[in-house]
Order: C-alpha cells, then structure tokens, then sequence
C-alpha cells in the first residue's frame, strides 16, 4: 500500500503526475528540450507573479540556496534564521569561503523587519537571505513586510527560500521585491523530488557578474547565460524526467487558478489548527503560521513515533518534530494536491489512536 | 512516435525501466529509504567491482566531477584533458579555487601513461582527474596503464569520469585503483538523466578531511557521513523515482551478466567500426577506441544536419561533432540496452538515406 505522505515533503503525488515521469527520454539538445523549458518558464512566471527569469535546476532546493549565496555575495551576506533550514543557509555561506553573518531569532518566533533594518543600516551587506516557511518551526516570515524594507537598500539581493510554501501560498515576487526566490518540486508544487528552481533578476545577474569563483554546477549566471545563448537549454544533462512532469502540473496548477489553490491551503490550514487548538497547542507565533504546514506542541506529552507507527498501519505518515524540536512537537503537513476531506480523514484518525 | 536516440547521451530507456521512474513517492526518511539505498550500492560496488563506498547525488555527473576535484584536493590538481569533457574539469578546479593545471593532448590522440609519470614526478600534484571515455572525440583512455603509474605515488588522488562507460566496458575500481570513480545513469546504464553516482575510497576520504571551503551540495565528504551516521540516507532530498529506476535496472543488469553486457557493448561498437571504415574514416585513434561510442571523420563531407534530419523522419537520432569537431565528425552511440540488431537498422537507413 502507497502511504498518505503528511510530512512537510516529500508529498504524495498524483497519478496522473507520476505517469509523466515516465515519458520517453528526449535529447536535452533537441528543439523540444528548449520547448519544454520555455513552457515550464512560462508557466513559473505566473506562479511566482514575476517577469524574471526563471532558472531549473537539477537537484534539491539546497543546491540553488547554495548557488544564490555564493554567486551573489560581492562584500557580506547577512542570513536571517527562525530554525534549522536558515541555519543551513548560513553554513552555506561559511563552507563557501563567502562572509556571512548569522542573525537567529527564538525558535516557533519570525524574523522581524525592524531587525532587517538595523542588520542593513550598518552598510556592511549586500545580500540577505530570508526562509520563508520554516519547516522545522511552522513560521511563516513577513517577506512583504521585509520587502518593504529592502526598498530603501537599493544594493542588497533579496534571496528567499520558499522551498515549502511555492504552489500553496501566494508570493507575488517582484511586487514584493525578490531577487532571486527558490523552490523544490516536491511540496506544495506536488511532484516527486529531485528538481528545483528560482527566480533570478536583474540585479542579481549583475552582481554575479562581479563575484569569481561561482563554481561550474550551480553557477546561477552560467545557467542564465545558456537559456539566452541556447534559447532555454540547461548547461548539463537535466532531468528531462522532472521536466515533463512539472510542466503538466503547473498546467494542472494554472487551470485550478493560483487563488483558489491558495484558499485551499488556507482551509486546509484551518481545519488542522482548529484540531492542534482543541486538543495540543500550536508551536508557532500566531501571528506567522504557515498555510502549508503546521508544528503542534505536545503538550499531552504523547509517543509521536508510536502514533506514527499505528498511523503508518492506515496508510498515513506525518513527521516528528525536527533537530531539537523532536518528541517536543509534532509536524502535519497540508499542502500539494490534497483536499480538506483527506485532511479531515487522517484527523480522525488520529483522534481514534489518541482516544479523542 | 518516440524516436530510437544513437546520441552519446541520453539513451533510449525500457519501458518497464521508464515505468519504475512513476514508482509513489516515500520519506526520504524512512526504513524503505534506506533500503532503497543501501540495495543500490551492494548492486553499484558489484557493477565497479569495489569494496569502497557508493555516494549517489541527485545531478548530472558534472555535479560530483566539481565536488571531486574541489574536495579532494589538498595541494595542486593536475586535469588531464583529451576534449571538452577533460576541460571541463579544468574549469571546475579554476572556478572552485582550486589550484589547478590543464595538460592537454590532440583531439583524437589519448593520454599516455608517460605523461601522466612525468607530471606526478615533480611532485606538485596530489589529485588527477582523467576522463575514461572522452564523449566529444570517442577517445578511451588507457586508465589501467595510468593506474599502474599511479602506484608510485601514494599521495595521489585518482579520479576517473566513467559518465559514458561505466554499465557498457568493464571498470575493476579497486584492482585499477581509482580512488573516486564517477559516472552518470543517462548513458550506458540505461536510464532517464537526473542522477550520478561513485566510488569514494579510505584515501579520497582522508584526504577531503584536510580539505576546507568544500561547500555543502557536493561535499562529497559529507555524503559519505550521512550514510554513515544516517544508515544510507542522503543530506538533502533526493531523486527518489531514478533511485527507483536505478535500482531496478542495475538488477536488470547483473541479470544479464556484467560480462555478457561488456561483450554485447564490443560487438555493437565492432559493426559501427566497420560500417564507418567501409564508408568514412574513423576519427579516433585506433589503438584506444571507445565501446559505447564510435566518432566518425565526415571524409564524404556529407551534410549531418540533413542526414539527421532524415533519420528523425524515420525515428532515429544520431549526433553532430562536438565542439570544434562539428560537422567535421558526427557521433554514433552504441551503449545501453540496444542490441546489434537495433545498430543494423540504423545503419541500414543511413545507407539507405546516403545512397550507400
């Protein structure tokens, strides 16, 4: 039996999704590959509301973050962290020889735009790098607020990570301001993992151009460079794979209409905390929860590894709590295809495990 | 109608191993995950006849060429280099700060033993990257005469791109002595692009222990320490429909036999050196010729384009030259799950096409 994945990614797929990972292989040099990239960047520009240019790449959502702060940091990056995903951010930075400084605020708190402000007045950066959806927290950042911010540091690129929210919360990146904003296939976009892309501005091209040492694999100017020198192909072998399928479902993604997917995450996201409020409480600052993901305190103290077993015997998962946060909170995640009934359905049974 | 790819990369796939690729997702950490893993590298070190560790990666093999050269090297890298491919692993040390040197041979010749000595004996070198089969010149470099010269240098890392061999000539890893053998699962080991793997030796790993700045997405270090510490777990999230399909197909593979696959391979690439001799000249040096991949000098001067052209109508693709090697050379490939009975058809229709 395939399990209902209610963890925060992997999600379960649908199967008229996964059947398009199956389409025959192309030559990533033909004229259909740059059709194929063409149609998914079209696509991805209206998902992120964005007339940048959208880069693909072959691998986890950790591989463009990466990317992002290497090849666009000329003097320091500052690295805003509410949980583990920021805090990898800022060791990425560090292993890549770039000057990165590491601003943390409590966890289950969001990172607040007055403490952005006083971090950029010191004029010692020229990159930010914000999570939006901390997924080992359940807080979702004021980006638009941040934004705002911005506006008044011209030479600062504005990187977020929006690996778990992209496809189930609405990121309108260039009203916002976003330089370069990141994404993984595998949450609430509702493919299998393995691909990953960005947004990618003007500003950040420029500033890349000044920055040596940006690598070869996810070097962010090179990967731009090819799509205008090669009519969108991809410097190496893409997953061609990874491709069929993302361009069918932002198709699927597009005709559902990104408002109405964004209101059912919403709902979805009710229906969850409603239940965390009647019988636990919810980690996370109420005045930042996510839409895709909600972290539960344990407050009655339960076995979450054996809920999950007995869970796992119905054909659900959902995750423990993460890095330091484990058997303290739990993790449900509600994001991708599912609807409010599948929702409800692993709800109640929870409550038949629990007793409730 | 999906069209029959002779291009060094990417190949046609079996329909039941494209069919593994719409396999449901899981938790990349779950017990079934590492199971996944670990059957994948018992079935991997069999394919590389090695006792030393497997690293996947979810990228092209680019991606753990740069993390090889950029991780591994303590002191200088020396790149030997006979086309595009070798180059490229120059810029990889180049763009990564790694102290590197390029030593190049002509397009078409092979890397001697002797030069490799020559450069070792001046003792500046602690890490060498060849390129088993050169894609762009259809070269196969005499890896286990180099490994021989190798052995006089104990302090010598050796990395070997298997990307368009490994799955269709023979590669004894551990009695050769590559220290971090690469290779990529879209060439002759039959499937979708997406994915690569290798060999990680005791002394590729003590030596990326010394070494700082190696990054996060391709320490190759640190894949080696989450498998470790993780039981077979990745860092990030990674592809897990090609670990799917990678698995199944290596089944398939030592199914057929490691050795009737090699042979399969030098009876394929014998009727293409016949045809192309018959015909054309071969462009490569005769005494290192690749199994998977035969480059042939365009002495007609036929038009490839057109050629090609046809040859889709007809359901067939075969490749241009590469690089400088453009129009005049074009490229057969012969490596995968084709038959000989699949290289006579194509054959056929080119002399069909060509008025042969």
């Amino acid at each position: 039996m395939s399990k209902k994945l209610f963890i925060p990614g992997p999600i379960d797929v649908s199967e008229d999704v996964l059947e398009k990972m199956a389409t025959p292989v192309i030559s990533h040099r033909s004229k259909e590959a740059s059709e194929l990239q063409k149609s998914i960047t079209e696509k991805a520009k209206k998902l992120f509301y964005t007339d940048n240019e959208i880069l693909l790449s072959t691998s986890s959502g950790t591989g463009l973050m990466e990317g992002s702060i290497r090849c666009c940091t000329a003097k320091r990056a500052a690295v805003f962290s509410c949980g583990s995903f920021g805090d990898r951010w800022h060791k990425m930075g560090i292993t890549n020889g770039v000057p990165t400084d590491l601003f943390k605020v409590e966890l289950g708190q969001a990172i607040e735009p007055e403490m952005v402000d006083k971090v950029l007045a010191t004029g010692k950066y020229d990159l930010i790098t914000v999570t939006h959806n901390e997924t080992s927290t359940g807080i979702r950042n004021p980006i638009e607020d941040i934004g705002q911010i911005l506006k008044k540091y011209d030479d600062v690129v504005y990187c977020v990570d929006t690996v778990s929210s992209a496809g189930g919360i609405k990121i309108p990146v260039d009203e916002i301001g976003i330089d370069i904003c990141i994404t993984s296939v595998q949450k609430a976009i509702g493919l299998p993992p393995g691909m990953s892309l960005c947004t990618f501005s003007e500003k950040s091209r420029k500033r890349a151009e000044k920055v040596s040492n940006r690598g070869v694999y996810f070097d962010l100017l090179s990967m731009y460079e090819y799509i205008k020198k090669k009519n969108y192909q991809y410097p190496s072998t893409p997953s061609l794979s990874h491709m069929f399928a993302l361009n069918y479902q932002l198709e699927k993604i597009l005709e559902e209409g990104l408002e109405n997917r964004f209101k059912r995450h919403e709902d979805m996201a009710k229906i969850v905390r409603n239940w965390a409020e009647e019988h636990f409480e919810i980690f996370t600052d109420k005045n930042h929860l996510s839409n895709t993901l909600t972290v539960v305190k344990n407050t009655q103290n339960i076995d979450v590894s054996n809920l999950n077993g007995e869970l796992q015997k119905r054909g659900y998962l959902i995750a423990n709590g993460y890095g330091e946060l484990k058997d303290k909170t739990f993790r449900i995640s509600h994001m991708g295809d599912y609807t409010e009934n599948d929702i409800r359905d692993l709800l109640k049974n929870i409550d038949d495990i629990l007793g409730f």
